[in-house]
């Protein structure tokens, strides 16, 4: 069975590992990534947890996951919020030049979305959506299995998708931008507001809600409404044959996806009242994600 | 030279040419469609057209662009509002049978789009999302030459897309659906209100904005800024190499163009501000792209 290298590079930490083509994770050494200190440390460190893969050099190339955009004709990544130096850094082929391994870059969320398009929920599906709901909100399109990564590596980049441009103004992203309306600290900061409490958290407002209460009801009905209308639109632009889940707000997954799907049924055509909605299933997606870009590309 | 039979079926008409791989059309005869009186007819009529097309057995396959939604894996229409009788009808098993070449439908949208990947505007491109703008606003997304269609056919009808969940409620179409904010129809809708006359047509909005009146300069600045929106998701959602504008509205090309590009440059990312915009270049787009459809699929 064949074998690849996969790397999930963070801001703060880092992790290798090697991922056979059914997803099963074989070795993995991982570390703080040095991340604020620029590429060449990185990639250092990067380059000795490789060289501690048991027989790495058998494997069929080598995929790595980052925190951000990439553009996939360079080779490079287009935005480096969390990782200095990495904008527009050549990356694939410093690396290709370094281990002698075909490699290949992509965004974590883009990473992610693969790997549950391949060999996590939505395994063999055609047109897979991810969608991850944490801190943020971010996704991803699959394609025949293949990250349809686009021509800045913006695919997936959705938190800045207007919801409701009648909002208030919270941060940089645009007004009524999902992210704010939807993501985990926007449902704090909603339930802090409806509740006059400042102590509120995310895990709170639905504690709440499930045990009653209105206003935290009512703070989980508009962000749903809200998600809710995310999706209509993803399924309006791709129609995919699955919606894939991730992220820290899908642990109140029971709470939601009756919900979610309710109220996209509401504002979509019936024949799409089908589309499956399924949480992500993949325990380390962004290793195992990263390992499957080369598979993805044929090797 | 590979050639190929496409079949453009409308409610009322229909035109079946043959077209090379370079889309070049060859030969071509067309009729009414008989759009009403079923399947049987339709297809007959069919038969009769392609039959009369010089050495039509000779062909790679036949491609059919159909008035909505298809299901790829039935080969059949999921919505057929045009054309009674269709839906769910075993389109592609049907055809084959009596031709005996291989058949391929998809919605006209998305074949149109096909074109312009393949052998229009954005010819040789991997990621193009088309949108039309006329009476209705829809769209089509090509990946490395192929239609993703979706799950449902739904990929691309963007009409419903919510732009702004704060206006009128206009008909079927959900709140502030863009179809009903930035369409043909609406923006003379809007146009009527605004300069308060009944007889105000789409075109003359755009005369009298050129000529300076403040009014409809207001109306056309807001249906702009909706569309700027709806690019700006599109972008967020797939992230194409090219954005190709078809449809009636855009004969006024040269007043949206750089007032689009403008709007969507404040409301994305630099890193998106070089996604082209180009107006689709094909006059048959239909039946090019549904003869398209069989050398998409490898024949």
């Amino acid at each position: 069975m064949k074998k690849y290298i996969g790397v999930d590079l963070g801001g703060t930490n880092v992790r290798c590992a090697i991922v056979d083509e059914a997803g099963n994770v074989l070795a993995d050494v991982s570390s703080e990534s040095y991340g604020q200190q620029g590429p060449q440390k990185v990639l250092d460190n990067i380059y000795q947890l490789i060289r501690q893969l048991p027989d790495w050099q058998s494997c069929q190339g080598i995929g790595i996951g980052v925190p951000g955009p990439c553009n996939q004709m360079s080779g490079s990544m287009t935005l480096s919020t969390n990782l200095p130096g990495f904008k527009d850094f050549p990356f694939v082929e410093t690396v290709e030049k370094e281990l002698g391994l075909k490699t290949f870059i992509d965004n974590d969320a883009n990473v992610a979305g693969l790997a549950e398009a391949v060999v996590g929920a939505g395994k063999g599906l055609a047109v897979v959506y991810y969608v991850t709901i944490s801190t943020g909100i971010g996704g991803g399109l699959v394609v025949n299995g293949q990250c349809v990564s686009g021509k800045h590596g913006f695919t997936g980049e959705i938190a800045n998708i207007i919801i409701d441009r009648n909002r208030e103004k919270v941060n940089y992203l645009a007004v009524g931008a999902v992210e704010n309306e939807a993501s985990g600290p926007s449902i704090a900061r909603k339930g802090q507001k409806a509740l006059n409490d400042e102590t509120i958290t995310t895990k709170k407002v639905f504690e709440l809600a499930e045990a009653g209460n209105e206003k935290a009801t009512e703070v989980l009905n508009g962000v749903i409404r809200d998600l809710a209308q995310l999706f209509a639109t993803l399924a309006a632009v791709v129609d995919p044959d699955m919606f894939v889940l991730g992220g820290g707000v899908m642990k109140s997954e029971d709470y939601i996806m009756p919900r979610l799907k309710e109220e996209f049924n509401k504002i979509t055509h019936e024949a799409l009242h089908d589309t499956p909605f399924v949480r992500a299933k993949l325990k380390e997606p962004g290793v195992i994600g990263a390992a499957m870009l080369p598979k993805s590309h044929g090797l």
